[in-house]
């Protein structure tokens, strides 16, 4: 079902109401009725005949009306009758305020089971449990009890009481712009991130998507939903718990794991998710995104008013990816007319005290500037709005006239402008005349930057969408027979891992490129088989038995001619029985040795958030040693394959260093699209690792793969 | 002269003095008058007879009582004639506002050494010019017109006027404390960076020192004059210019030259400065310093209500390189009996609701919590000073007595609290009390963490700074009679660089340990050389002439056996001869060829703003690849040497890896410090270049040593 009936519902009972005004089942009906819910409001309380003038019920299936909505306020352990009750009496949803379920150790855990099997049986949808509640601020379903929330376009999801508590605060005191819904995830045990997504992305009154999240329960349906969302509205998003102890502390209070950071940001980023990291620009990027056109060129001019915000906000929109073009001549010129000798005309453009005797001198110049087809957006930092508390009062009237003139300057052109002021904390009217034309004003310059850049960011990403795949595995699809069987051979003997020849088998089949390796089962075998090959050849034990081959002597290297093949073949087998005489030994690999090119890791692992996620880096000595490696969730595409070989630090290793020549990047994006397709073309998969392989001029080569398989258990589809 | 008489002075003229009331020669006057300053005022204007109500001078030179400071509002061609009427009347100091000097070009430029030159004959301090002008918030000496600037403990030195508006104006509106001094730096053209430093460090109204720097003219004097100041107290610094825009930015309005960033970061923070990057953070880190007792184990406990804001507090503190520690047993104990079962005691301790009735819960938690041995500062995060506004009224006096009750014990403890609440906006009167107590209140998580995090780390190097030598070269007292004789032969026969040789023997004289290597003359000498060393060995020619040697053949490496030692002496001779006839030559030099051991590169380089800076990281051919080196401002400590090998991103290279031994990191120290001795020894040194340096288990290798020279104008002394 749909969540219309729940987010939307048209009438609310509330269990646990109470006459008792600190107690949240007094609070939630004050506040339906003070903030004018156009519903119908139920009170439930077998102990009491009437709540705030409504007729209260003893339980809910006693309610003649029709109720969609349920706000459950009593503690854990009632819950499951009294989500029975609301089965019987068909509602669609329930808000759970109370704690102890996931976050409070296994009773609570078993608790939150029993609570969600009740609800599936009842086709019941839950809020919670351990939420703050819900608010629907456009039919004035206010089921937290938090009075005066500006209403507005934004819809608020958080992980955190509080932290939503700052953002409607920080929304009320510094803005013009509200809340469409606010949804306290809690603990996320059925409703879930991803589903709050979809319907937002169709609610009319919603223009932005605000996420408060410390960690998720299924990321990667969140993922899934979030690359549909991002196409059609902004979502923004502060993940937390990236520190250690920040992990504890989040795990502390919402029951859910929080994730490897860089994984988790790529992910989101690839999902066109507007990432924050500090939590003082995340209500401002919500802002700006849901008011203002974002940019088209990734380009924003400054506009200042002396030299050291102009600084400032150059150094962090470079930071930020941002390009500050110089202006044109052109502009440079028509802005030289305006401004006295000091000025700066470049790109920041200073006005260099221009405006102290008429501040609509910047209205002049941002007319000037969006002109410029090189500027994608304005970023005005300074005074502006405070020239008549700096010099003279009746300046005041010029920066309204100004304010206007921005306001329908960004109108008609398309393009956005953001304010800072350091004169932002007197709230002068012209300010509030810059809001009202979704113009939005912060009195920091890098939370300036930050929203202005996220305008940048999200036009970055709706241009490149275009070159993305779907998000999706194409499951088994591009699967194989012989690749089937493989596995299921695997399986049958009981192996954790296929073995490197199969694992090269299946790779090959994929259309990967590899080494001409052959498996061998005699002396006469290993010598026709290296004549066949270039000198020298590796020769390397296939046993199910014996996981340390190099420790078991099964792996000999740099070998040449007959007679040491030969006898190699022997001494292999002989080590192989000494250290194992039970083992079972399939035969020996036999391949041409690597000769010089760059070695190369490639794999994949498995995270508990995103599910499979796909690693690329330089492997061989110096992979312990550099570190150099990134990851990215899977499937991937081509650009993103890309994107994975550019974004290693010692990316220049790739083009050739010291006389020796680049490398072939086409074979090596060609490699990882093949393992992300065996990935998604198989559901057997825990981890693979390719490492090393080498990387030549013309090709690649796998030195050595292993492929594990999951456990029977986790044989679940990602 | 001390800059007594000039930040202190005790009357003022003020050139320009005006009746117009948008003139800065009028709001000068009218500010002084204001304000009350303590001292004389006498307006100095040809064309009028008085100036608010003060009798107006033709000339400076024309007042009959004592003038100690010249406040100078017309412009920039006026000036020299002003100054040399300063001068007859014997002035302590004057503040040039115009512009049009070093920041404007070539004629600028001249202008402003003209006017250093007239103020030197008089012995005047100048400060600017192209200064928004100074305050002493003490004797209220204005010389800025800006009107209501707290008066404090913080001194505030800025190269924006702009950037010093933004400070003032936060100070004013969200905190308690303000300035003892202001000073616009303007070009920097007579008093600078470092001479104010020493004045603020015996300044008694002083507690704290707050810069805004883009750019330096003297960077090794401020760093000397830095390691002394921050002994007594703390400096807070945010550099900008950072960026190619923002250095741009900077350039095009003070004239001086933004730095290398990383350098400057680094060589601020060894001499003890708290450098921020976020102008957010910048003015609530000095209130912090200048408020409340350093952290002396770097060790921080935060105290929340609800998880959201403890775990960004944890993320961020753990960015910021605080620990976080787990509380004590017997502290957690204390703390469960306070605290509600859903709350957490680890750290973060979220006291999860359990303040809703008692916010004074928050005084009781913060008491024992600070008692824990582990911790040495809290931060308190949340809705303290909002409970009256979230929950009910009257406990907003229960707050009150919270905050009486947190203030007494910082005092107590001697450790800080700094609190975030999200109802600062509101300006509650506990939030007020607590900065009666010096413990700054801040509305964004991040900005407390920030400066509760500038008190771990100033603590941390008042602990450090036994550690440290004096920042001063001991110019010359090392340098050694054969070594000065290297130089002057160098410069006598007018090359650019030492020969390899010399370098070698240069670095050998100072103590550092080098190859064997000989210098030969003949077949017959190099075969005797080679006899003396291991095989194989390497044969590089000795020219003036040819500086690409390995072009013109003069680099042979791997040789063995005398006949092939003989022959290769001729052939080098031979190449060296074609390549260039009339090169003269010098010889060969003969050392035994590098085995095995990690490539590394040492060096040191000339900044613009500090002078000289050496250089570490890996060399050989990682070097281009890696681009893991790390820059520090000469001279280095043992201590700065050892942390300079540590900050390499791969210094895992240096513990071994694959089976290869760790490397001598005793012997590296000691040649970056022979490096670091060796360019404070001689004056003459402008680069020097060591690449590779091979390391070994034991021992190290220069294998190649080029130091080149200072031009002769460059022969100044830093």
């Amino acid at each position: 079902m749909g969540l219309e009936h729940v987010l939307n519902a048209t009438s609310v009972a509330v269990v646990g109401a109470s006459k008792k005004e600190t107690k949240r089942g007094y609070q939630a009906i004050k506040t339906l009725l003070n903030q004018g819910f156009e519903g119908r409001i139920y009170p439930v309380n077998p102990k009491e005949k009437s709540v705030l003038g409504f007729p209260c019920y003893g339980k809910v299936s006693e309610i003649e009306g029709h109720v969609e909505m349920v706000l459950i306020t009593t503690p854990a352990a009632t819950i499951p009758e009294i989500l029975d009750d609301c089965g019987k009496k068909g509602v669609a949803g329930v808000v759970i305020v109370a704690g102890g379920f996931g976050e409070m150790g296994q009773a609570g855990k078993d608790l939150e089971k029993e609570i969600i099997t009740i609800a599936r049986k009842h086709k019941i949808r839950v809020i919670g449990p351990n939420t703050s509640g819900m608010m629907n601020l456009h039919t004035n379903m206010n089921l937290v009890g938090l009075k005066d929330v500006p209403k507005g376009h934004i819809a608020l999801i958080s992980q955190s009481g509080n932290m939503a508590l700052s953002l409607i605060t920080e929304a009320a005191i510094k803005s013009r712009q509200g809340f469409s819904y606010y949804v306290g995830i809690g603990n996320e045990a059925d409703l879930k991130f991803h589903e709050y997504l979809g319907f937002f992305q169709e609610d009319p009154n919603t223009r932005a998507i605000l996420m408060y999240v410390e960690g998720m329960r299924d990321g990667r349906r969140f993922l899934q939903q979030a690359y549909q969302t991002t196409r059609k509205k902004p979502i923004i998003m502060l993940k937390s718990g990236r520190s250690a102890t920040g992990k504890l502390s989040a795990g502390s209070h919402t029951g859910a794991l929080a994730g490897m950071s860089e994984v988790a940001r790529t992910a989101f980023q690839r999902a066109g998710i507007i990432v924050i990291e500090d939590s003082d620009a995340l209500f401002p990027a919500a802002e700006t995104l849901a008011g203002l056109p974002h940019i088209k060129n990734q380009s924003v001019a400054i506009l200042a008013d002396g030299g050291g915000h102009a600084t400032i906000a150059a150094d962090k929109l470079t930071d930020l990816g941002v390009n500050i073009p110089p202006m044109g001549e052109k502009t440079r010129e028509k802005l030289k007319t305006l401004l006295p000798v000091g000025a700066s005309t470049r790109n920041p453009v200073d006005i260099a005290g221009g405006g102290d005797e008429n501040p609509a001198v910047l209205a002049d110049c941002a007319e000037i500037m969006l002109h410029d087809p090189k500027v994608g957006g304005l970023l005005v930092v300074g005074l502006f709005g405070g020239y008549n508390i700096r010099f003279a009062e009746s300046l005041g009237f010029v920066e309204e006239d100004a304010a206007h003139r921005m306001g329908k300057l960004v109108k008609d052109m398309g393009k956005p402008i953001v304010v800072h002021s350091l004169y932002n904390y007197a709230r002068p009217h012209s300010l509030d005349l810059l809001r009202y034309y979704n113009i939005p004003v912060y009195d920091s310059v890098e939370v300036g930057c930050k929203s202005i850049s996220a305008l940048s960011e999200y036009g970055n990403y709706l241009r490149s969408y275009q070159a993305k795949r779907k998000f999706i595995f194409s499951k088994g699809k591009k699967s194989k027979t012989r690749g089937r069987e493989i596995f299921k051979k695997a399986r049958m003997e009981r192996r954790k891992a296929l073995y490197e020849h199969e694992a090269k088998e299946l790779i090959g089949l994929h259309g990967g490129q590899l080494s001409r390796s052959r498996l061998v089962h005699s002396r006469e075998e290993a010598v026709a088989a290296a004549s066949a090959m270039d000198d020298p050849v590796a020769m390397k034990i296939v046993s199910p038995d014996i996981l340390h081959k190099t420790e078991a002597g099964g792996v000999q290297l740099n070998l040449c001619g007959d007679q040491e093949i030969g006898d190699t073949y022997e001494h292999i087998m002989e080590s192989a029985v000494r250290y194992d005489q039970g083992a079972r030994i399939h035969g020996i690999l036999m391949e041409p040795m690597m000769k010089g090119g760059l070695e190369l890791i490639m794999g994949t692992k498995m995270d508990d958030q995103f599910g499979p996620v796909i690693m690329f880096g330089i492997g061989g000595t110096l992979v312990e040693v550099l570190k150099d490696v990134v990851f990215r969730v899977l499937p991937i595409s081509e650009r993103t394959a890309r994107r994975m070989i550019e974004r290693i630090r010692s990316v220049e290793l790739l083009n050739g260093f010291r006389g020796s020549p680049p490398v072939d990047r086409k074979a090596i994006k060609h490699l990882l699209l093949t393992i992300s397709e065996i990935v998604g073309s198989y559901n057997d998969i825990q981890e693979i690792d390719l490492n090393p392989v080498i990387a030549y001029e013309e090709g690649l080569a796998v030195a050595d793969a292993r492929i594990l398989l999951k456990k029977d258990e986790d044989l679940t589809d990602w």
